[in-house]
């Protein structure tokens, strides 16, 4: 099964495990004459790089990323983009005690059953190391989006019990869990060491927001934009629940407070509110695109759990090794990028939708 | 752009408008010698069917299904299965009045702005008709998934304010609701009255739950099944949320609690629990298969709301026609369908995962 | 496996058998706004229809296009384009005696291998039929095409000895065998006499030229232009080889012969010669694009043949029922057809490639 | 525009320039569980590279292959394969004096015009040093396909006027020319040496054969067996024409000639002939693959040419550099590799034609 290629016109794949060689992607549609460095996507990766804090893994990557083809005097091509992540530190040691043990709430069972073996170093593909390559693929489409003055940033709305009570987007990048509230920053990080003490792990929320789209991108059908968005984050390792605009809570709204009402101004279309979250029918009406993702809890913790191992027999399992008490900081970076990944393959499908706007 | 085709290897393409002469589907890639004939169909489409009862449109089509190719002798040839359905009850002069202007809630000024026009029809392929199309292709995959001993059931969970407290799957069929909670259809259809009173309309949430699965479909990266199973439901027009397994509460949730541990009886893996769902890292993990689709309130209401016309100019519009005060209970079969086009797409995509497993 | 589905930004998917209810295709990603009519799509058809000359099956098939969906008001919409066509004069009976056995030179045996059944009404989803769907949907992107100045014309270059000596476009029309050259097509036609009489079949050459491309077209690698070209002549039932530009003869010429030297006229790059056919190195060099495809005599004969039948036991077969003598003629449409599908999908994949040319 | 990417069940996405940092490949849907080293894999890379003798472009490329990912413990595992090649002799210089010129024979003038600028450094992407990247992918292929009893060989058949009249297969990997003649292939190096002294080029063929394959693979319409190795190479830079079997030669063919009649042998049906180079309507049908591919000259001479430079002035082009006075012998395991990428995908897709041999 090919699973690892995303997008149709601006189409990235993916490669690479936890404690192989490498991770990587290949960027295939980026329009030519764009500039673009390493550091335009090195500054993605840095947000998503591991041992910044307590609250993340002790892992030490530096997780440099090397243009391996697809720009050409500081400008894209047209071309594929490859993109290199050399891994640096693996330390496959810390899994042999659990080499033959499913671990509960990761996806070695089901792995197991359907490619006959596994990969116990960190969940090989599996692993939350894979969603390096989709963030240094991400900055390619960030990049294009901003050429146009379309923004895509995402933030951390809660941890756990805590959520933010107000928005400084300063802020996000001060505390090591990118929450744009100092204070509730400051609580959610007492709640984190709290599950580290208890051997324990928490889960959360993040929510990311596009400005600038005009309306018109995304497909009436099963391309909508928002379905194109919820593949892309559900495809995120963790996530169980995403939402758009008002998310769950329209099931308990009414028509005549869900629809966002039209006016002119400046002799332009508005909406006097923006509960679809920025698409209506699949397609962009010209307000913020805002999506939230909701993260389980890191599966790796260090309590012992019943499980079984791969010969069948029942057995208890204590994951030791060097975990994130909290996915969801890590994962902030992500959803911005699969959220681009998505925009920018609707801007260019849209390039075809009118014959009165070809090109020859 | 080609957005209306679904699934790699069951493969869906869907055709057809509210008010055009046919919707209809062709499904590629549906294996060979399989049972199948129009009444497999048929009675999938009967659930979806309009004018069944008094919260539905009153629009009466009949739905009937033509299968135009792909089966021979009673059984599947593993080409392309055309299914046909006939429009014929159109109303095309019920829009007149809104031609011009954009209807809130609705993909009207997005589909201007991308196609240059605009099928003031009843939103055209941008209609909830669009949907019968997904439900004829479902009942393939349904029956394929049958033959496995794969069954994928949905219904009305909530509408409003009105949850089901009880579950009893026999009651599903006997109210228009499709809830198994007599008593709490009840209380839905009392609440659906006051809103059909006040010309607005209600919002709701389906679950959906698929048993019989075995641990090892769908892919670790992109495809991951949950993630095309958000990508299928969220592509159902007036969805606005999506959740597997425990869905929101996992943000809440903690490691120790929202992993299954898992155990040997009768020589099989179980679980103690199925927070994750029934998908684990992307794979089926042997449970069962849950997912949570919430839908905002049919956007189309009588009352008058602000909006503005094709030319630019505010105006106010009321919406007349025939329209359903909620979608839910229609939508049901479509998350239904949806739902099986994924786990037909991962069944086959599975054949060749392993090369122990492969035939030549 | 789905492979009826062709083009990835201009996309087809077809249906439909030999005997069964309807041929059919669906046509996905058609820019809106094009104006299109069933008689714009009637017209490749009736160059197609069976039953017109002597040397064409008797089966008389009206052919007759019905456009279900994607045109409002006479312009396409931007949505898919269904395209049905009845099949009206199936005479299955026809078929009784060779139920059974594996017809020389048909799919019948590998068929049979891989669907573990064989549809022996004609062959099925593998008779010739199959291509009227192919010039239903290759006239929408014969009519896109045209808007931009871009003409695809085919004709019969030889059929079995005979090999056109001149050229008339005028001509071809006038005759039935589609040949440009008037005498040579009277020879051509004593040819196939000779070939009924001595219940046997005849091969021949189709060359198609396309006038108008811009150069850029395609694409470096894998969808260069000649390849996707190339894969569309060659899934046409019967043909054998392709050839672009001086094709084989390119393997006996020098590089100072073969390749077109570029000069200034008028302020445009012109080539001397036009040995490439139009295209080098995967795309589009502002020559006419030149393509030719070598077509199998019909399989179909009457002589008897020794064969196998399904139980495994050597046979004789003698295949009675209605078939041309030459497929050429016929598939002269069917090679314009999907020339034009791969051009049309080449236009619109073009319109992304630059982002000083993308429209937001 | 996306257009690097090749195949469905068994997909290859390449990247890489001639003069850029490096080329690879990902291949992404092998089955897990298949044996898989380094060598494996740089023994086809072995055969591609140039500096092997007179003939080939002094350019020296060790060529050297590292898998990245995708195998573990010596065996696939199901997920991407990533394939590094870096260069390492890339002389930019050699280009500098037709920077701002259009080469004969060569994608410049299409690549201009599609993307808006142009990497002179050797054609860039458009150069034929990226099929380094599809032979590794296609190694893997071979691989599989070997595990299956499926070996697929290929030759030159023919260079300039000089066409083989022995077959013997030891012989082509002893002559410079891989022609399995050695008489022919002395002859031919003589042609090719009055080449080189003309500062000209020449073209030839190259045959493949594929053996071992069951009845069965392959599709009846778009996705015919033979319209996808067509497709694959043709896609290989030089390619003009494509034949399969008796190729052009059927055209003049008779039907009672050209069908292979079928009789049974052993328990297993066989074909007298092998007209149709083992593909009939799509499928393979038990006999050995055929295909030959014609090459066109080398553009690259460095005999005067009259061109255009980018400004529009008529100019006078001298290639200097090192190019290859013939491509054929460098081709011959690209046509080799291209051809197992497609059966190979057959091969996987084919795994689900059939209710009765899915697995669960």
């Amino acid at each position: 099964m090919a699973g690892s290629v995303f997008g149709t016109n601006f189409r990235v794949s993916t490669f690479g495990e936890s404690h192989g060689k490498a991770i990587g992607a290949v960027v295939d549609g980026c329009p030519a004459g764009m500039k673009l460095s390493e550091q335009d996507i090195q500054k993605y990766l840095d947000r998503r790089r591991p041992g910044q804090s307590e609250f993340t893994t002790k892992r030490n990557e530096a997780d440099k990323v090397e243009i391996l083809s697809g720009v050409f005097e500081g400008k894209t091509t047209g071309t594929p983009i490859a993109l290199l992540i050399r891994n640096t530190d693996q330390h496959s040691k810390d899994y042999s005690n659990i080499k033959d043990k499913f671990r509960p709430g990761h996806a070695d069972l089901g792995y197991f059953e359907k490619f006959g073996f596994r990969d116990y170093r960190g969940g090989g593909r599996s692993s939350g190391r894979e969603t390096g390559a989709r963030v240094a693929a991400g900055a390619v489409a960030l990049k294009l989006l901003d050429e146009f003055g379309i923004e895509v940033h995402a933030y951390t709305r809660s941890i756990g019990p805590v959520t933010i009570s107000s928005f400084d987007p300063e802020e996000c990048c001060k505390n090591p869990l990118y929450m744009p509230d100092k204070k509730a920053a400051e609580q959610a990080g007492d709640f984190l060491k709290d599950c580290i003490r208890d051997q324990d792990s928490a889960g959360g929320v993040v929510e990311c927001i596009a400005t600038g789209l005009p309306a018109g991108l995304g497909d009436p059908v099963f391309d909508k934009l928002d379905a194109r968005l919820s593949y892309a984050v559900m495809s995120i390792g963790a996530v169980k629940a995403v939402e758009i605009g008002d998310g769950t809570a329209v099931a308990l709204s009414r028509g005549s407070e869900n629809n966002d009402e039209l006016y002119m101004e400046n002799g332009r279309v508005h909406k006097k509110t923006n509960h679809s979250g920025g698409i209506t029918g699949g397609i962009s009406d010209g307000g913020d695109i805002i999506l939230r993702a909701y993260f389980k809890p890191t599966p790796s913790i260090s309590r012992p759990q019943s499980s079984v191992d791969q010969s069948g027999e029942d057995t208890v399992i204590e994951i030791k090794g060097r975990h994130d008490p909290v996915i969801v900081p890590r994962a902030v970076v992500v959803v911005e990028c699969m959220s681009a990944l998505v925009i920018a393959d609707a801007l260019l499908a849209g390039q075809s939708a009118r014959i009165d706007r070809l090109r020859i």
